[in-house]
């Protein structure tokens, strides 16, 4: 069968799980290990999509559930999908809505048949099951969809985490039936929070149902860095080498290094252009915090290591003077690097990966960069 | 003497006192009438200087008093000046610091010396005298900088308006001898209010002194238009023919025609910016607000007869969109929109002065573009 994205492994590092490869798709190829940048409402904050380009970007993630709320589906719709109405070419990725639904905590109630919820805007019931989620994501209309799964919170009790995954499991059955559209690919999640036996029930039981491409759900979620990273290892040793591999929420550099070492292939996170509006850069030298004293007078670039626009045409003085007059300029400058310097680092770890040297890279980034015990 | 800036004006309008020009400058070449966007902090809110050159920017205002007030003079001379500041290699005009300055009213102090005030940002204690203003728009190192004046409040009575006037002379004394930069212009500032005869005398006086330009200050503080116009009447026929005219605050359409017809060569005013960050745009149909719910999903761009990047990569239902969610990128994409609308309506009138057909394109844009009362 002709999927609507392939996927082929170019090379894996001789050190350890860490792979390269191409993700072909109806909107170009792109490589891998990569790191997507977060585009809630069809906009990567503050970035045109020249800016996207200029970066290098691959995979941009747009989020279900907000462009539902707002402009909605049928705007998506008739905009005819969601490349055309932000005026991207490159490729796109949705997540399921599943998070943000389930993280509406006190309003939402779970069902079999979806979970009904309050919007964050005007606090209006709403209702999502998996054929909605399906539903809203052929409209938005990305190269990859996502499955609906329930995101488990951590810590949970084994039987709750056990009737979730069943539940995501089930969900994830209907989704795949109700999703129709042939040029968007379709990825499972796998959840079972930190249990070895739940991951390995949730992977072999999706990977049955041969989805595009999988993700490795439920991380992230207040769990410590050696819970994390075994989940990680109970779920990808049933994951196909020959499906792209997904971890969401990933972008402090020393989970970048750890996730792509267990053989992960996509990540993304708001993180560096969150911090980024507030005044922290990520850089060789280490983390930056750009609204100090010490930056008023430094006329020389954030990063001298760095290619992005930023760091060719401006000054930390000038960024220290943006940042504290609020100017917008500022934001946008400060996320272009911020992003450029994640997309880069994927560019420098999938060469490291071509020569077979990915261990020796992460070690010396982890030991030169200077980053503080969030990883960044 | 060789001057920093040279003029020369290349074509009359036939059938009114619109002028074509060239102002030679340390950076560039442009031609005028001139639109000029304002760059209150070394930044036009939300553009690049990247943005700046795609709409064709000729001069960027920057505002003395914000400058001196952070990042600080001792920066701007350390930084080079504004251009290397900001990165910006075209020409740049600064204000004097007084408009600011005058609207501090609660605490300003009008002295012979100087001004007492203080700071909009910490309220400390501040004095500005002629000298100073110069000595601050050295380190800021424009292109073009401004004499120190009193912009006299509108109505004040003939004896307030003759004093100030006098002193405003005075000042313009002080600063030109104080004034050392020779790739630096100086432009006096005519002041008189709305009285026909302190404008002459003022105008006399400023022309004396042999400044390399002229601007028509105290308009647009709250007099009819037609009292605004007269005041520009009344100033500009004791103006050299050889000199630049420059009138402060002119940004709306009805304005720039009325003062391009009577020789002005440059305005600057924050309206088309600010405007657009409310989502309030100028349009070759008319004014356009995108926040109305009709623009949901209109998927055509703002403005079809636009060459500016918003129009050729944008629809109105995505502007709406982001200007919904208060995205920073919708700011500025509108304000990309707003100031190529002003510099293509320059270059516009620029061509129809060439071939004194001035007033029969006034007539035209008036009666076609639909503006509403306040002139866009």
């Amino acid at each position: 069968m002709d999927r609507p994205i392939s996927f082929e492994v170019t090379h894996t590092s001789k050190d350890c799980k860490a792979r390269c490869g191409l993700i072909h798709t109806p909107h170009g190829t792109v490589e891998t290990p990569m790191f997507m940048p977060v585009g809630t409402q069809a906009t990567v904050k503050f970035l045109s999509t020249e800016d996207l380009h200029d970066i290098n970007a691959g995979f941009i993630l747009a989020n279900t559930y907000h462009l539902w709320v707002r402009p909605g589906e049928e705007t998506m719709r008739l905009a005819g999908g969601v490349h055309k109405f932000m005026n991207w070419d490159g490729p796109v990725l949705t997540d399921s809505g599943g998070y943000q639904v389930f993280s509406l905590k006190d309003t939402r109630k779970i069902e079999e048949e979806g979970v009904h919820f309050k919007n964050h805007l005007d606090g209006s019931r709403m209702f999502m099951s998996p054929e909605d989620s399906i539903r809203i994501q052929e409209a938005i209309g990305a190269d990859i969809a996502m499955s609906f799964d329930e995101c488990i919170p951590y810590p949970s009790s084994y039987e709750y985490c056990k009737d979730s995954t069943d539940r995501t499991i089930r969900w994830a059955e209907r989704g795949l039936k109700a999703h129709k559209r042939k040029d968007q690919a379709l990825f499972g999640i796998v959840q079972g929070s930190e249990f070895a036996d739940l991951r390995e029930y949730c992977a072999k039981a999706l990977v049955a149902m041969d989805f595009d491409g999988y993700a490795i759900g439920g991380t992230s979620v207040g769990e410590s860095k050696e819970t994390h990273y075994k989940m990680l290892d109970d779920t990808i040793k049933f994951l196909p080498e020959d499906k792209p591999r997904y971890e969401m929420g990933i972008g402090a550099i020393n989970d970048i290094f750890e996730t792509v070492e267990r053989g992960v292939d996509m990540f993304d996170c708001v993180l560096p252009t969150r911090i980024a509006r507030h005044g922290t850069l990520m850089t060789s030298q280490g983390r930056i915090n750009i609204k100090k004293a010490v930056y008023q007078n430094d006329f020389t670039p954030l990063d001298p290591n760095c290619d992005c626009y930023t760091c060719k045409n401006h000054t930390k003085a000038y960024l220290n003077h943006l940042f504290r007059n609020n100017e917008g300029l500022g934001s946008r400058l400060m996320s272009i690097h911020n992003l450029r310097f994640l997309i880069k680092l994927a560019e420098d770890i999938r060469q490291a990966i071509k020569e077979d040297r990915f261990l020796e890279f992460k070690e010396h980034v982890l030991s030169t960069y200077g980053f503080d015990k969030r990883g960044f």
